[in-house]
């Protein structure tokens, strides 16, 4: 393993903070959140220093309903500027899209009549003809573009490596190390970050890093493989996200030295907006999220468990030993 | 840095699993355990691997009264037995005693009439001398011996440096790195633990962790520091212990490769035992433990914010910045 870049006093200014609060956290509330709760969040993020906020996902309106879902499942540049107008601020704002769910070449607009300054193409390794297709018609509208390769903790070295080469011959601006299932270590994160670090720094790119906490170690991850040299660094306020959640930005703006990062506008947020949504919502880590983490798999089994309410821990970890 | 000691995949053989849940648990509920539940976490402990279980405190009857604290604040020699008779299991039975908290001379047998086997001796740095005399008596009776040094995080490196040079010195068999404040990052609890065992292995001696879940980050410290050469390592049984709680067992448990170490035991015992206790106790990574963790400081204040069940955060982090 190589050494590490920066130290634990010092700024790195290459670091940037998302936050993915709504995109992930509204896999947890069908993207239920009001209008208020979005602007205040807008604003806090500024106010944190965050260097992007993510609104949702850019979602195909022909698969999925208007009616099933709050609309940062679809993110219209309208209802985005309905809260942040023209952006006038420093952070810039990001969308996910996932290959194969979204119309892209309908629903995006040229850059320069977009609010969105970067749209995040989410794939799995077997997609990545797809997704490559994307990136370069986005970079083409004018978009800052990532590429966020998902489940690779469940790939071959050989294909990771093969998906890290097809990307770098891409326009894509920042490469995604995703921890799908929350299975990794920093040990093991920070080795594949490596890897795609060797990939993107001779291509000119910069990754990513987006974690799951189902081994309470999204945190942890984030900032191993940020001191391996990961710059661009995904959290969610309170860790909201699917499942076991993501790491925390409470976490991380309190780790960062870099004093446009401010942990205290980000507190005001979460006492007046965050605890009235945990009565009603629920993530985090539990023992049937550490379990699919454990054994690296989706955590499907483990959200239903939750939402049934079950109780028989012992059973479940059983049923999923027989997969 | 220096390399990894093993890795992922391999079984190192010189790891030790101890199981704090009694002793840093029981500073949640005041030791306040049924012997049932003694009974079957011994059980459980015996059937998943664990090397050490620690039942308490050996704390002085002359400053805390029994009709104050539950049983294993006091550890008799009696109360042991009557959950373990002669312990004819392979796992070691240790207790804690603290520098200045306990009479040590009075309150322990020669080893060849206690089933207790080690004495981990509990100090602040400036009591080094004191725990000294602690761990030559003690080993003199016949037992293993720890030195756990807390709050090291607010000690000078030379301090800390002076009081390893005065352990290898000792007849201790293992010096234990304590995170008490849970303020450290993997990156500084390994180089901690790196100096640690820089002057451990010199002497013959283990180094050990035990970790605080303020930051989120008490497993990923653990197994950061055991990457390192660390080989005792503590955990509780879903973390529990006081404040952000400890390392919790189960994950550490499914980190481990060696195939005595059994998770599904311990699923067990969690199911019918643990989920009723966190019904009663709590315990756990909060925002205020977190505040605490990062600004290194006694968990006292945000213990005690949780009691009152306050949910002004912003002040109470405000309270903290003043101190």
């Amino acid at each position: 393993m190589t050494s590490r870049k920066g130290n634990l006093m010092g700024v790195r200014d290459d670091v940037k903070v998302l936050d993915a609060t709504i995109r992930d956290g509204g896999l947890c509330n069908n993207f239920d959140f009001t209008d208020e709760f979005v602007t205040e969040l807008y604003k806090t993020n500024i106010r944190s220093g965050v260097d992007y906020m993510e609104f949702g996902y850019k979602a195909s309106r022909s698969m999925f309903s208007e009616k099933d879902y709050g609309k940062w499942k679809f993110c219209k540049e309208e209802d985005i500027r309905a809260i942040v107008g023209d952006n006038i601020s420093d952070m810039k704002i990001s969308v996910m899209a996932d290959v194969g769910r979204c119309d892209f070449r309908a629903d995006f607009l040229p850059k320069e009549e977009s609010v969105i300054d970067m749209v995040r193409v989410a794939c799995y390794i077997h997609q990545m003809p797809a997704a490559i297709e994307m990136v370069e018609y986005l970079h083409d509208l004018g978009y800052e573009t990532c590429c966020n390769i998902m489940g690779v903790s469940q790939a071959s070295m050989n294909q990771v490596e093969e998906a890290l080469g097809m990307l770098t011959d891409t326009p894509v601006d920042v490469i995604y190390l995703s921890d799908t299932f929350g299975s990794m270590y920093p040990e093991s994160a920070s080795e594949l970050a490596e890897l795609y670090l060797s990939f993107a720094e001779k291509a000119g790119k910069k990754v990513g890093f987006h974690g799951h906490n189902n081994q309470s170690l999204a945190f942890a991850n984030t900032i191993d493989t940020l001191s391996r040299g990961v710059s661009y660094l995904d959290a969610t306020v309170q860790g909201m996200g699917r499942g076991a959640g993501n790491c925390p930005m409470e976490l991380l703006l309190g780790f960062l030295k870099n004093p446009k990062y401010n942990l205290y506008s980000l507190l005001v947020f979460i006492e007046k907006y965050m605890l009235p949504l945990r009565e009603k919502v629920r993530w985090g880590y539990e023992l049937p999220y550490m379990f699919t983490g454990q054994l690296n798999c989706h955590p499907r089994d483990a959200i239903a468990f939750m939402e049934e309410q079950r109780k028989d821990y012992c059973e479940f970890y059983k049923s999923l030993l027989d997969n």
